[in-house]
């Protein structure tokens, strides 16, 4: 199974390929990241941030994709980009139909290091460890990429695999709106 | 000036389309929402609203796109959803070389009612009789993107030429990284 972890940002954006199963050894594909400049407006950012994406899943063609979950509570002043990065490397993974899961920053903590509050060092240091790498991947925004494809192998894509079965069923089971233009009332002309 | 503005949200994104330019009357286009529903995966319900999206773009053809600001001092909860629709909403927009412009709920209350601090109602009411409509656009969301889009209009998309002007000059003066695949040393393979 190989997978792409991708940490969402607006000035960094960590990806990282490991390939790899469930008690057998890991391997690195790649890993790197994808930057914009402070300087360029949000919108142009968001379409280079789509654009490396793109380039990433084209030549390392994973089979599933991790995501950081963004919580609010954290940076107030960084926050609103790193979600809408986020939701951006939601889309385009997708969009090409792979499955697509996300994990916490504790999750992907524990899952690397055995405990959930590890710092930045320790994950960098596991990872260097786990992928018999000579150095720790930088910037920390790569390495912890890579902690999230590891932790997605680990954790067997169950999460993933239980949302889309509940997903599946949904909607068999509940008729869904349909997205796209839905006129409302009396205003529609 | 035909301006589409758009009130992101993954429940429900407010798209409403007006016609227009400082000091004439204003006509209304077209106004709905692009819905999905809660217990789809929220990367497919990303999808559906860029689709939506995307739909919306082709079928009204506007010549600028104005984007609510989301804050994340506001519900908690909610936020980060919102955050990822709006950098769909930004993304969509760039992409097709689309001005776009952000506005917050305060300068879109004040372009309308006069007062930023004006409720819901009032801004509801203000559209209804700038738009010479029969009844108030609902939901909040549609009637709140049809502000969005007047505020865009009055405002004379100043904002957007100002940042796209500045941000012109910083990419002939200052040359920034580009973003895109770019390994990071010593871990590459």
């Amino acid at each position: 199974m190989r997978v792409l972890g991708i940490d969402p940002g607006l000035t960094r954006c960590g990806v990282g390929v490991v390939e790899g199963s469930i008690g057998r050894p890991l391997s690195l594909v790649d890993v790197g990241v994808v930057r914009t400049a402070a300087d360029v407006p949000i919108e142009q950012r968001l379409c280079l941030i789509e654009a490396g994406l793109e380039e990433w899943l084209d030549a390392t063609s994973p089979d599933a994709v991790a995501v950081e979950r963004v919580f609010s509570q954290h940076n107030v002043k960084t926050v609103m980009g790193t979600a809408q990065a986020s939701g951006i490397a939601l889309l385009v993974a997708a969009r090409r139909g792979l499955p697509v899961a996300l994990h916490t920053p504790s999750e992907v903590k524990a899952a690397v290091t055995g405990s959930g509050r590890a710092d930045k060092a320790q994950v960098g240091a596991m990872v260097t460890r786990l992928l018999r790498l000579s150095e720790v991947p930088k910037p920390a925004d790569a390495s912890d990429s890579l902690a999230l494809a590891i932790c997605h192998i680990w954790r067997g894509g169950a999460v993933n695999r239980i949302e889309a079965a509940l997903s599946a069923h949904a909607s068999i089971h509940r008729p869904t709106r349909p997205a796209g233009r839905q006129p409302t009332g009396g205003t529609h002309r």
